[in-house]
């Protein structure tokens, strides 16, 4: 059988989950919690179900969740969105990015991904006929080389994905640094894929740039976000995009003949969930606590600790405890010291191997605590 | 903006519920029931959240689901598929589809699709880049025409679309007309989607002829099925695709970054659920109630009732009622006499009008009772 996808084997992050599962190893590999998400959260998918809310959505999402979303991109980013004709519901943020890709990129069009970046894109932009470019990010800091990336912008050039707060590397793009894309970009047509699926777990510096402040960028912007990360319920599998009516038009085209719509409880609960805008307020606090914890636990180790500026994810240096490269190194690390980690060299087309692996710390204190015992025999 | 699917406008089935729910019609059109479904299988998902199953999953899906999606094509069909590697799910049936098209079909491959045809299918190969090549169902009776069928077969053809119990015509394909096209395929390396959502749905004859009963088809087969339509969950958005290994590597290749996985409490809900066979077994019989039921209603309007195999839905030609265009009488009937339907010209690709519309009567018998004292002023 000819294959669509050859380059394409099984994520890594469902290989180090299972090797974790097998091994026993605290598994801190693939990014989700390992706590549970608020009970009333819960309570209000079970209150939809009751109340039979259990058939088609609109296709585009739940009327109350959309103008849940809208509100808070409004509050947060200042930008209003129209509820109806801007805000899609998705099956996650993976399905919300593919759909954008389908919508928009046409075979032979080129889209500029920032490498390391999330393993998804290529295959996407690869099914949809595109061609990837990829530009990496500032080898050691992880920051965008905007001259680079202003010298793959071409006319054949249709979209650009950008990241941040950035898996894997978790940095954060500053108001600076959008600012200077939104220049980039003026002169051009070219679309904006923006994934702010951590957008509600920035810790320090000037908050989360999301595109939808920067009137430039918005105007040409898919910006996707994921309820799962934000609320704990990574299993959910709901998200969302908010773009300009004309490009949520297209992305419609696509949306309503992929998944057509999203789990209708879920959805109803989480529009009566976003009332009060505390959780996800609070979430900065929360997680970056627990960013805390982890990395003063890790500074009694031999990793060389790289800044966590956002999402749930801390790198680390591996030069100074083993000579693996990355892959081997987290496979050793699972099985032989029961700590499950990724390589950074997944998120790279040619497996670039710069030391460094990724820990999620969205666990329990408890489970950080134990993998933070076991790293200390390092 | 360059637009990559210029004809696709809005679903029909999107467009008549939003019609109908403006005029405080009964909705007759778009195909889901208007009861709930079994509140054990609510209690379930509660179940499962409040034990704080809300992570992701496998990629592949639960794994206790696959078991029982394996067990169940078993006794039913006498086709073991290997849960590991031969069973996926998916959000819905629609995400099933497209998937597979995504996974085996190349820039300039044909694809060949049987109108009167779901609406998902033909920009599903128009996005993978594929050629779609329509072929009617006989008209009238919407019976596959196998000589149309083997014409349209050459070496370019890469899938075959099938569909039975078929939406919209509510007709089932027999025994000997899977055994046709098994027989008809056998020379090619024709790929063959069955889309069997309506699986638990069959009245009469010879019963559900699944794929996967004819090892023919079954090797060269990714069958789809919905949840969502057996259960009375339609909103939940989960199914699923049994298809030989070679197949699912493909397939899962394009749906780890596609949706990458489905709801998580639904899942392990749905896998306990289905340990007891019970409610898919009774379907046929609950709907064939429903069926009749709507039938007796209708035979006493100027309808003229088409058969209804399979299914939940029930056509009937209009002739003897209006002169109006199908989608022009589907909006009056909508609009005037309160009881939504949809126009069988829109399974059609060069809007085909032969004076037929289709009902769905999965609906409570209050309701479809109403819609009948609507449509006896006729
Ligand atoms: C879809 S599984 C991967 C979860 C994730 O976003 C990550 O670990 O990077
Ligand atoms: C996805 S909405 C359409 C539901 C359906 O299958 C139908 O009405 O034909």
């Amino acid at each position: 059988l000819q294959t669509k996808l050859p380059a394409v084997g099984t994520t890594i992050f469902t290989v180090m989950s299972t090797l974790a599962a097998e091994r026993g190893a605290v598994n801190l590999g693939q990014g989700f919690p390992d706590f549970n998400c608020d009970p009333k959260l819960v309570q209000a998918v079970t209150d939809a179900m009751t109340q039979g809310l259990n058939q088609y959505p609109p296709m585009t999402g739940v009327p109350s969740l959309r103008e849940a979303v809208s509100a808070k991109i409004g509050s947060m980013y200042g930008r209003r969105y129209d509820p109806a004709s801007e805000i899609t519901v998705t099956a996650g943020a993976t399905q919300a990015i593919i759909t954008a890709i389908l919508a928009v990129v046409r075979p032979g069009d080129e889209v500029i991904v920032l490498e390391p970046c999330y393993d998804s894109y290529v295959p996407n932009i690869e099914l949809a006929g595109g061609t990837v470019v990829r530009v990496p990010l500032v080898p050691g800091t992880f920051r965008p080389d905007f001259d680079r990336i202003a010298a793959a912008i071409n006319p054949k050039t249709r979209a650009i994905l950008v990241n941040s707060p950035h898996n894997p590397s978790a940095t954060v793009w500053s108001r600076a640094d959008m600012l200077r894309l939104e220049e980039l970009l003026a002169p051009t047509e070219v679309l904006l894929i923006s994934d702010e699926v951590y957008e509600h777990m920035v810790f320090d510096g000037d908050g989360h740039q999301s595109a939808a402040r920067f009137p430039g960028l918005a105007a040409r912007a898919f910006i996707v976000s994921s309820f799962g990360k934000t609320y704990h319920v990574t299993g959910w599998k709901v998200g969302y995009v908010a773009a300009p009516a004309p490009l949520t038009t297209e992305f419609r085209k696509v949306h309503q003949f992929n998944v057509f719509t999203v789990n209708t409880p879920v959805q109803h609960a989480l529009a009566s969930y976003m009332a009060d805008p505390t959780p996800y307020l609070e979430l900065p606090a929360f997680y970056q606590r627990k960013r805390d914890l982890f990395r003063e636990g890790l500074a009694r180790t031999k990793f060389k600790l790289l800044p966590s500026e956002g999402s749930y994810f801390q790198c680390v240096d591996i030069s100074a405890v083993s000579d693996l490269p990355e892959a081997e190194f987290c496979k050793w690390l699972t099985t032989e010291i029961g700590v499950a980690a990724i390589p950074l060299s997944a998120f790279y087309g040619n497996g670039f191997d710069q030391r460094v692996v990724r820990f999620c710390f969205a666990k329990k204190d408890e489970t950080l605590r134990t993998a933070l015992d076991r790293l200390a025999r390092l």
